[in-house]
Order: C-alpha cells, then sequence, then structure tokens
C-alpha cells in the first residue's frame, strides 16, 4: 500500500486560451489518483466545506480517503494561477490556504503500517512528523517547493535526511543548492541523505542521482499541452505506484525497475497536462497508459 | 570526405569568471575541428589580415584549408559577448562583420566531388550557393540562426528545401515555426523538405525527427562548464563526423547510426565547453572521447 500525503486543492487555472474556475487540484490529488492506475493508494489530506461532493466521490472511488479530512469550519485549499501565451510560465494571481493552514496530519490507524510513502511538496515540519508515525516504512520519498526552501531550508534538508529519495523540479533544485549546475544540484541533495534524487525538468525529462551513478531521462515527446498544472506530481504518482507495483526484492538496489518507473511517471505526467486539471486522469485507461508506455520504451531503444 | 562552410572568427568571451580576448571561434572552426575527430574535413571560410600565424596553423594542422580563403583588406569576423552568472544567457556586445559581409564563397576544385556537406549558420543565400557547386553530394545538413530567420525566412526555407537534414537550436526552431512547442516545431521543419530534424536544446539534449518517427535524447551530464561558446557547432560537427566515418549504405535508413552520431555530437559538444574558445578541442585525444561516449552509452543503455 502506498500512502501519499499533500494537498487537495480547489484550483482556478487561466491559460490564454481558456479558463476554468475552482476545479479539483492539489499535489496529494495528482500524485495519489496517478499512482491508483498501478498500487491501492490511501490519501492524507484536509478539504474544507466548500469541496464539491462530485469531486469528493471521484477520489472516493479510486483512493482509500480514510485520512482525507473534513474541515467544516473553513474552505479549501484554494489557488488561481494564470500560464502564458506559450504555457511555459506561470503567475500565481490567489493563494488562500484555508484549511491547510492550521493542518494537524494524523495517520489514520490503518494506514501506519504502509510500507510505502510519497509526502507531497508539504510544510516540512508536517512532513517530518508524518514520517513518525508510521511503524516500518520502506520507501519515503518527499517533493518540496520554492515556498518551503525559502522560508524553512534547514528543516527541508532535514526533512530529505529522513527520507530514502528526493523527486523535485530543476528550478527548486536549484534553489536550494544554490548552483545553477544541476549535475552538482543532484550530488549535493544526495550529500543531504537520501538514497536517491530525481530532478525534474518539465519537458525536458529528469536526471536520476543514485550513488555515482547519473542517469539522464529525457521526456516524452508531446504536442499537445492543455494544462500543464500537476505534470510534476502526476510524475510523482506514476513513479511512486510503479515501483511499488512492480517490485522484487530490494527496490533500491534495482535500477531498471527505478529507470521504468520514472518513465511511467513521465507518461502519467504527459496524461497529466493533455486536460485541465485532474480530467484526463479520470478519463484514461491502464491500455491508454500502457501503450503511450511502450511506445516511449520503443524511441529510447533505438 | 566532409566539406564545413562557416564562419572563422575571433572572439572575445567574457564570463563572471574571466574574460578571453581575440581568442578562436566561428561555426565553421568548431563544426570542423570535432569533426576532423573521425573524418578528414575540408573548410571553406575567410579569415582577414589579423587572424593570427598561430591560430592559422592549428587550423592547418588538423584540416583541409583549401577554400580557407584570407581578404588582406580587411579584419577578421568579430564577435564580443559576455555570460550572465549561471552561463546560460549570452548578450552580444559587439558584432563586426568584417570579411564576411562581401565574402563570395568558391568552392575549390578540389571539394567538389565531396559526398557530404555542413553548412554553418550562413547567409542562407550562400548555403544555397555552396550547395549548387557540388557534383553529387549525398548529405547535406544545414543549421541557421535567429538573424537569418528574421531577415530571411522565406530563403531559409528554401535552403532546408535543398538538404537532407537540419540541425537547429531550440529557441531559433519556435522562431522560425512560430509555435513554442518542440514537436510541432519538428513535424514542420521536415515539411520542409529535409529528411530528418535535430532540435537543440543545449544541456538538455536533442529532438530528433525523421519520417513519424520522434526520438528525444538526453543530454550528457556535465558539472565543469567553463564557457558554452561552439556547444551547438561541436555538436553538428561531431554529429557529421562520426556519421561519415561510420556509414555503411543508406544513412537515412540506418538510425542506430544516427543515434549514436547524435551521442558522439552531444560528446563533443560537452567537450567544447570545458574551456574557453576551442582549446578543449585541441587538447583532448580520441580516447577521451571514446571514453566519454562509452560512458555515456551505459548510462542510456540502464
Amino acid at each position: 500500500m502506498l500512502t501519499v500525503f499533500g494537498s487537495v486543492a480547489l484550483d482556478t487555472t487561466r491559460t490564454p486560451f481558456e479558463t476554468k474556475e475552482r476545479i479539483m487540484g492539489g499535489a496529494a490529488t495528482f500524485a495519489s489518483m496517478s499512482a491508483s492506475f498501478f498500487t491501492p493508494v490511501s490519501l492524507i489530506g484536509v478539504i474544507g466545506n466548500d469541496f464539491p461532493s462530485s469531486y469528493y466521490k471521484l477520489l472516493e472511488n479510486r483512493l482509500n480517503i480514510e485520512g482525507l479530512v473534513l474541515n467544516s469550519n473553513k474552505k479549501t485549499f484554494f489557488y488561481d494561477s494564470s500560464f502564458d501565451y506559450d504555457l511555459s510560465h506561470r503567475t500565481t494571481n490567489v493563494t488562500e490556504l484555508n484549511v491547510i493552514e492550521d493542518f494537524d496530519p494524523i495517520v489514520p490507524e490503518g494506514y501506519v503500517d504502509s510500507k510505502f510513502l510519497y509526502l507531497a511538496n508539504n510544510d516540512p515540519d508536517q512532513n517530518i512528523k508524518i514520517i513518525d508515525q508510521f511503524k516500518n516504512p520502506q520507501l519515503i520519498v518527499c517533493d518540496t517547493i520554492e515556498y518551503w526552501i525559502e522560508n524553512k531550508k534547514k528543516t527541508v534538508i532535514e526533512m530529505m535526511e529522513k527520507t530514502h529519495g528526493v523527486v523535485i523540479n530543476d528550478q527548486e533544485a536549484r534553489l536550494l543548492c544554490n548552483t545553477s549546475n544541476l549535475i552538482k544540484c543532484g550530488k549535493q541533495l544526495l550529500s543531504y541523505g537520501p538514497k536517491f534524487a530525481i530532478i525534474k525538468k518539465g519537458e525536458h525529462g529528469v536526471i536520476f542521482f543514485v550513488d555515482d551513478a547519473i542517469i539522464p531521462i529525457p521526456g516524452y515527446p508531446l504536442d499537445s499541452v492543455i494544462d500543464p498544472t500537476g505534470a510534476g506530481d502526476s510524475f510523482a504518482g506514476g513513479f511512486m505506484g510503479y515501483l511499488v507495483a512492480n517490485k522484487k526484492g530490494e527496490i533500491l538496489n534495482d535500477l531498471t525497475l527505478i529507470k521504468e518507473s520514472i518513465l511511467m511517471g513521465s507518461v502519467m505526467g504527459t496524461f497529466a497536462i493533455e486536460s485541465f486539471g485532474t480530467d484526463k486522469l479520470f478519463e484514461i485507461t491502464k491500455l491508454d497508459i500502457m501503450n503511450r508506455y511502450d511506445n516511449y520504451k520503443k524511441m529510447l531503444a533505438i
């Protein structure tokens, strides 16, 4: 079982072509939905009194949501942003933390034996608190964002020390490691304690670091981008889900499985951005996923 | 034999760490030097009365320079630029066309049977004129730059129609194809007539387009960048040189060879940027190159 802890949000997303208001978003939503194609997923998060019941049902149908808390006194975490003409730069218009602000995450009794844990870009203090509630986790992977690096850099590094793997985007890696060279960033991330690090570069793919090995993996070539929101979270979910579902023996020694999981993460990221919000993740089938994955493997095998 | 036509320059290059004045540069210099590790290279270009004899000797030792014209009435093409703190953005300080301005390139009699032709980012009218002077070229590959796209877009496309392959960087592809999506760009480049297109993405590698196939290839992970000048030209030279040296039968049907040539191009690009100007390309040995190439192949084979 994979446990995912992170934000469940309502997003207003504006592109030059269309605006969608208050659609379902959040790092944990994208990551959980992606992972759920491969393995059972248990969600930890919080929603407010304005969270539509239709969205709730969508989550309930696919995930174990025992750990999804309703705070009926407040509104759901809300994020309003606009993309520029080529969908490559996002500007934040409004961030309302709402229920997130004073959330005290508790791991339900039914989750504490979970062996696999993905911690989205939460407050690193919360992530550390969550880690300590699990009995015997085998693989803990975390992400982080600019906000925490700028405000709690020391705690971000402490959190990474408690994980087995870090998944982080290129800009955030540069900010955290204080160098523009991503290879230097990757080595520095490993020096913080995790066994592996994955630096996400959007359309350009990822670079994977483990021990002395550096493995660059190109992105899946996609010509139809509608809304880039959630690509990185869907990558992380697909990566974790595939890894958990296909593990044989010691995960961290199985470079082939890790690479396949990265490819699957990339595939899930491409689906996420082919529609607004999480729409596509609710439309696609396992067959769609496997077809794209096979196509990707063929491209790279030449 | 590979013929390379393009600029031989004197560059003043300023990074936040060091400035080098009037060092040897130019697209054809980088491309020729890179290619010369794999196959004999004949250069077509022009230099002026200020071109140091020490640089001339370096070229003479490695290349057939029968087609390198000296214009003793003018100075060599000169380019002065500055890189920002993370070496990712370049600002042009001075461009003096000098000898390039009214150069009328003539293919020496000894070159006209050359089967392989690389046309660097020259005036597309000049490139077309050069193509027409070869008797029976089998593989013509060209690059172009922002200046020609902005000033002679129609001629750039006419030039591409006369080639078998286009090598172009991502920003220039976006400008030429008027879309930010590189997959759309690649398809559009093929619609102009060439059999294949390679979009260069700097540290992120390349995307290769041929027929219906799209092959993304990640960049070689490098943590020591001194001067990014010449990376793309060295890529093109390494690509062409390796392709010509290792061809068996119809090049354009041999995807494995093309991919290997792309990897070799990337390797040559990484060497170029590990020192100022062309310095590293005169220091390294074939063994250095093959070691890095093997290492790269191993990374991608996992």
